[in-house]
């Protein structure tokens, strides 16, 4: 009998502790949880935040009660760890009740990550809100409940949802135009809110291609969210309450802020117990998720990963690789030592009526760090067959290995329902296993009418890059 | 100045006569059709005769006038090619002007495939239709539009559009249940026809799975469509005009029958030149798509292809490929060799509100037959987050060889909208690429709730055919 100990009950945690249980009931698993959520789909905040989704509950995929009761799971919610000692394979826990020290065979430290708090003054003021917990999300819902309640009419030409209301909402900004400041944009705009949004670089969704950033922000500039380019926030004035985003051109008036730009890894609990952190600031793992120190694992937004294309050890926080490598972990802890695999950076984006998807390496510096010569080519093509009833466009960009034709990265963008997404798990594959331009335009991918052209834009993409590179 | 002779002017042929063309000016380019149109879509006629195409038309990707014009190709329709002369490097085509003798450089046999007609009595009969060419499109709209104009109520609760235009027209029947039948049913029954399908197989759709043939079953049904399974139609029964299908078990009366029982190739003029087919019956090519004569190549319909899983010679005739591999061929006319990549079997097809596709091999047979020893999962999902307001299912067929894990074939069927097709391009890169299901598992495939789940489908299924393999 082996004591499996959990630190952080989310995605990377709960996946390691149900996995662990499930090949080997033999393991007595602990989790300890710090907060009153586990198990939570962060990624579906926003939509409950615009109110497609009812109740915080529903992002919930396990309660507590079935992880204790059908997976005999030892979860303790409201459990922060404070302390790990690994000389003596135990963790202090402190709850309401006090402390407990807990010993461990194999511990997993899975305390995600936490919000950038970027150097602006004026974060604290009320009416400022960030995106990472369950709780902000609360919060920020009934922000928007209320503002809709109150049906202020503010300006009534701003805001995509303003003509149906009959009131338009705000003025809201946001900070930050990764994922959460698009998907936010969406969310509150759809409220009837009109949205600034500020972003310090020369293009949102910079992770994207510069094609896919530019067809996004066209898209949010039709549904008449405010974008500012180039912007660096100084202040967020006000008295108590936020009234203004000061940028060094503008002083754009708000009621509320939402500050997206971007998280860090929550390692103060592993740096003091003497894991080792990796150059980007997350913990150093091997391709088991073990960290430099004996049977204490690493996995989900606080830890690093390879990348499939560089080899290199990246920080890409995201939900899937936290499910994966947790998952991995307790295949590993029950006794069949599993390797998680590596992450491509890939990710998605809904914004209004588009959908976008990037994966593997688009930066050329990163790529020229990388040993490779890359070459970018974006083609536009139709979604469906031309004569198709439906359908619209989907812009392909590919960035490949010049001399080799090695496809390093993709990344594409289409109306919402137009598949640039989907298509993307064609070139995660093309860059998790290293295969040509050319190999991949020989790809005899599905084919009908009301799904693609003859030749599905991937493969014209790849036509078009192989023949210019 | 070299001369390249095509025949057959759909989309193989025009492929590679634009690609020569493209790549070396000097190159003369001449194309023999026999028919009116040239690089049509043939597979959007089921959207034409259900009527969201209006004409014909729009069917064709580049009119003989672009071909002749802007891409400087001698293309002459109305002329039959009647002979070859390999010895003589000639083909003699036969117009209403009389008979021209060609010489050529370079051959290309792009002869295409014909409908089979099956071993029933009565096909000659006034109502019985094929549909393999363009003229088949347009006398099959005009019945549509005849028997919709005429307005007949026959039996007013059958087919799903009967309760929106007050009658109902037909009964019609359609023997075959592949995707001409299953697209035509579509077809008919959304234009207020009743609907009778007749199978001799225990399922249609049989080069998908089990699951995915069953899925599409269901959905047929609740649209209607009478399926008639172990059906071994033996007459089409009528005076001048048909009047009924009749079975070993059945006489289903009837005012018209679509018969889509498959295709053959064309290789009379092949075959009479000395070009040797293969053990599929459609001319036997190497990796250049060049026959057992020098300098003469086939592609398309006509021709077979390597499998990429099973390196078996196949006939699987599709656009994707014809196209593919015609432009491959031009390529390496003008002076660059290149193969064309071999077929993966995939295929996509649109049903009422669902969609399917199938790549690779998923018959247990042609697996042991090639050495594997198959295995085979179906997983049922969510096609987006639970808590996403819109979404459906995606069901996932995964056969695999037990021993290595190597995917060998996938097959997926969800409602139309829901990514069966889209994904499906993953899988056609696992069975390509040759990779297991292990691998497959540890994809970083894109994420976002709009689109699917944490572990999306395809990531679902290659887990759980991994645990029981």
């Amino acid at each position: 009998m082996s004591t499996f100990v959990v630190v952080g009950g989310d995605a990377a945690g709960m996946s390691a502790a149900s996995k662990a249980k499930r090949d080997d009931p033999n393991v007595d698993v602990i989790v300890f949880e710090q907060g009153e959520w586990v198990s939570y789909g962060a990624c579906g905040l926003p939509y409950y935040i615009k109110g497609e989704i009812q109740s915080l509950e529903d992002l919930v995929s396990v309660s507590p009660e079935e992880f204790r009761e059908d997976r005999d799971i030892d979860l303790r919610i409201g459990h922060e760890v404070v302390d790990i000692d690994p000389s003596n394979r135990t963790v202090t826990a402190r709850s309401d009740a006090g402390e407990v020290v807990q010993e461990y065979d194999h511990l997993l430290v899975a305390t995600g990550s936490e919000a950038v708090a970027p150097p602006i003054d004026g974060l604290d003021r009320t009416g400022v809100y960030t995106l990472g917990s369950m709780s902000d999300g609360k919060d920020l819902r009934e922000y928007v409940g209320r503002a809709r309640s109150e049906g202020e009419l503010q300006q009534p030409d701003r805001g995509p949802a303003c003509q149906f209301l009959e009131t338009c909402n705000g003025p809201v900004g946001i900070v930050g135009g990764g994922y959460i400041g698009v998907e936010m944009a969406e969310a509150l705009a759809e409220n009837g809110f009109e949205v600034h949004l500020f972003q310090r670089g020369d293009r949102i969704l910079k992770q994207f291609s510069a094609a896919t950033s530019e067809a996004v922000f066209d898209h949010l500039n039709e549904q008449n969210v405010a974008i500012y380019l180039n912007a660096e926030v100084r202040e967020l004035a006000g008295d108590d309450a936020v009234q203004a985003v000061v940028t060094g051109d503008d002083r754009v008036p708000v009621e509320m802020v939402l500050v997206g730009t971007g998280v860090r890894p929550r390692t103060d609990l592993a740096k003091d117990a003497g894991i080792e952190l990796g150059e980007t600031g997350a913990i150093a793992t091997d391709a088991y998720r073990e960290t430099n120190l004996p049977d204490v694992y690493a996995a989900g937004d606080c830890a690093e990963a390879e990348h499939v294309v560089t080899s290199e050890q990246v920080y890409v926080p995201l939900a899937l690789t936290a499910n994966r490598h947790g998952r991995a972990i307790g295949q590993t802890i029950a006794g069949t030592p599993t390797e998680g695999g590596g992450v491509a950076g890939t990710a998605a984006v809904k914004a209004f009526e588009v959908e976008a998807a990037r994966t593997g390496i688009l930066d050329h510096e990163t790529a020229r760090d990388a040993g490779f010569d890359p070459v970018t080519e974006t083609i536009e093509a139709k979604s469906r067959a031309g004569y198709y009833p439906e359908g619209g466009t989907v812009r392909v960009t590919l960035t490949v290995d010049g001399p080799s034709g090695r496809v390093l990265g993709g990344s594409l963008v289409s109306e919402y329902g137009e598949g640039a997404v989907h298509r993307s798990h064609a070139l995660v594959s093309a860059v998790t296993e290293g295969i040509t331009v050319d190999e991949l335009s020989n790809y005899d991918l599905a084919y009908a009418p009301p799904f693609n052209t003859t030749w599905d834009p991937i493969l014209t993409a790849a036509k078009v890059v192989d023949s210019r590179r």
